[in-house]
């Protein structure tokens, strides 16, 4: 399998994770190294970023693995940029996770405000890679800003659905020059081989993983799927059709036998 | 994972595959290989059973792999007693994958006789895995009559359509003391992953590796997608829902910075 | 809009209905009579046939509409012959619904003990509607023996869960020289209106109209979906596709102002 | 069924059309007249704005029926609003269907331009309904700049895919306090009901009329289906579940005529 790049640095794994939603800091810990993530997002709002000796901070420091903290829970384009200002303070990283939604309900992404936090975040020397709506227009937009990658949603953040926007996923990567990856709606390894198998660069998955009764299985279970999805997306897959192919029938065969 | 028992025999691959439609004998070997399958069917009619040298033979001969004949080609039950009989005595193995359709359009399985011929190969012996539509009715009378699995179909055979009668396969494994192999239908590692997922105990793959023009990789992709799928299942997925969860703002958080 | 010849009689509805579970009979009649339907099954079961005066039976006394008795709740074919003459005798007509299900479950055919009874029915002067599976070799023999339609399944009945098996239906329609209605999980308008769509000659729909809260305005819904939908279908519909067409910019018309 | 309230106006008819693709205008009446239709959108583009005589707006003048002028081809927001001004002199009309689509391959909304564009013709004074992704962020800002509907879209436009995006509409449908219309996907009947059974107020259809082989029954078999998806979402659906209930055999009754 090809490597992924992303922004300078090379990736083997296409598989990011999160610190969200585990029972325990240790069991985060387990799981993200069974997934052979290297790169880990995390809400900046869950770190004490006074305490130098923070307990998630000290458990994700695994070897291999990236941080990408991530602005979730801000509602503007205003709250975005001095949280990354933060995290890059804190965390000693150029590289986030720009989440904006004002809605506490469904978490769904803002796609003007990220716009505008991108823009000005790629100029303050940010690697951004926002998290959006499967919008092919809005992408290709957050491309010619600068981002690192763009990151649309495959349905509803926290339904499990899969990759209900299919459609909209297959013209995103039809057209994108930076790497697309997919984030939110994946609940089960299938879907997240899906993804790759259409051609996506990367997939998210967070919370199937950390709520799950055994974290660290399935963390292994996303690591084969997408390495199995991007495997069948580099050695192409046959099309879709509607029926068989004829087959001969086994008839001359057994009258020759008579 | 756990290993799969079927009939007397133990299985730690619950990807099971097959030998038609590939471009020569030597990929095929490389890709069965690469697939970690120790079940293999292939077609009686395929083989030059007078020849002890028949080739195709020679190429299945790799270590840990069993050969599963199908009766691909008959039409009906009686058709598929003696093509059985004849598998046995050529390849010298009591299993057999039974598979009557008399529509050559479709390819499509015949219940009625499938019955038919699964009653009468149980008494003559036979581990039976019989390929039927996704009917839980005959899926449990087969059962019944002794065979060794059941194969139910997921879309219509080469239609690359995936788990299309995923309601009647939940219900299928739910009520059968045998196990269920995911058979037709399946031609992607995500479909492989999603039918092991709702907690099949193995899939058949044939056409999606053959026809790939890289069989070789896409059989470890299969292999990776199977595993994956089984042990998602065995550490149990989370539940689809609509929605997101609340989640907390940043709100407080960058306040409390002020 | 063509009319439907089912065995010697002619319909100008598509839309045949039931009688089980509305929460009264007087509902039931006026729901009927909304729905236009000139075909309504009803379950042996339910009637008490030593009594003439029989209230639902009265209720069912509707110009136009044509009772088919069913044998919900037989378990295999001799039970249904045995049931079939009982409600040729007391309901007066030839018409009859086969559905055999063993299992209480699921409520899902029996295509072995269908095809059995189907042949023996049809000897014995019925006009047989059998319920099955969406398997296409199993209504190709229905209809050689004789059968006045095949009902092949959506989904699970009483699933609502709509055309999960349209792959199989498609290849239903395409073989078959007798009408196709298609029977069970049709929960929607919608559903209805797809079913008609890819051609299927008629639809049952019993369960999503008597429970709704307003059993006459629904049956007034699926009327008008089944024709929508058979207008379609013999209109023909546009093919689905990946994308748009190409448009013309304004901007050429916006110069020209200039 | 309840009327529709849309700006100051109260309509009839949940089905908007259009004038485009048709294959003559004579045609193109007949069609409208047939949907009965109450608001039919036409590209400005598509108008000889100097010619009182044009003979599309000609046609276009059918008792009831009111324009719906759209902006498709512009660009941005810019661009729009002085096609918006165009509109409104030429055709004497405050509404408009406010199109940005800066992409002239996939057609895909600009929602970052459509809502400043939306934002400063609602101060100028239209009426606008704009179309946009299934973006619930997006739409709710939309009703708050004070348009007079939102207009998701269902699938690509022209890829008659349906309702891909069905669980954003039923976030958007649950969150909006403006008239929802889908727009864009909708290509059979089935579509459009399923859209009016989640609670849609309208859609827009115009492709799946406008080319398929008998324009005037499909604009019929539409009209039937959008209210038929309206009557069954006022008198409310039953809920999809897995399987059956249990049903009482007939075996019992059977037993009772020994």
């Amino acid at each position: 399998m090809n490597n992924l790049k992303l922004g300078d640095k090379i990736f083997k794994s296409r598989l990011f994770t999160g610190t969200g939603k585990f029972s325990s800091n240790e069991i985060m810990k387990q799981a993200i190294t069974a997934s052979g993530s290297e790169l880990v997002t995390m809400a900046l709002k869950r770190i004490d970023i006074e305490d130098a000796n923070d307990n998630m901070l000290q458990h994700l420091n695994i070897p291999g693995v990236n941080l990408l903290p991530n602005t979730s829970g801000v509602r503007n384009a205003k709250e975005a940029i001095f949280a990354a200002q933060l995290a890059r303070e804190a965390l000693e990283t150029n590289w986030l996770k720009l989440e904006i939604h004002p809605d506490p309900k469904y978490l769904l992404p803002d796609g003007e405000e990220t716009l505008k936090a991108a823009e000005e975040l790629v100029k303050l020397g940010f690697h951004v890679l926002p998290y959006v709506q499967a919008d092919p227009v809005l992408c290709k937009k957050l491309e010619e800003v600068g981002t690192a990658a763009v990151m649309p949603l495959g349905s509803p953040i926290g339904s499990n659905n899969g990759l209900q926007t299919i459609d909209f996923l297959k013209i995103i990567i039809k057209q994108s020059n930076v790497p697309v990856v997919v984030d939110a709606g994946i609940g089960a390894p299938s879907h997240a081989a899906a993804a790759m198998e259409i051609g996506a660069d990367a997939v998210l998955v967070n919370t199937a993983i950390a709520v799950s009764p055994n974290p660290v299985e399935m963390a292994k279970a996303f690591k084969m799927a997408v390495e199995a999805g991007r495997m069948a997306y580099e050695a192409k897959l046959a099309e879709q059709s509607v029926g068989a192919n004829a087959s001969s029938p086994l008839t001359a065969f057994l009258e020759n036998l008579d």
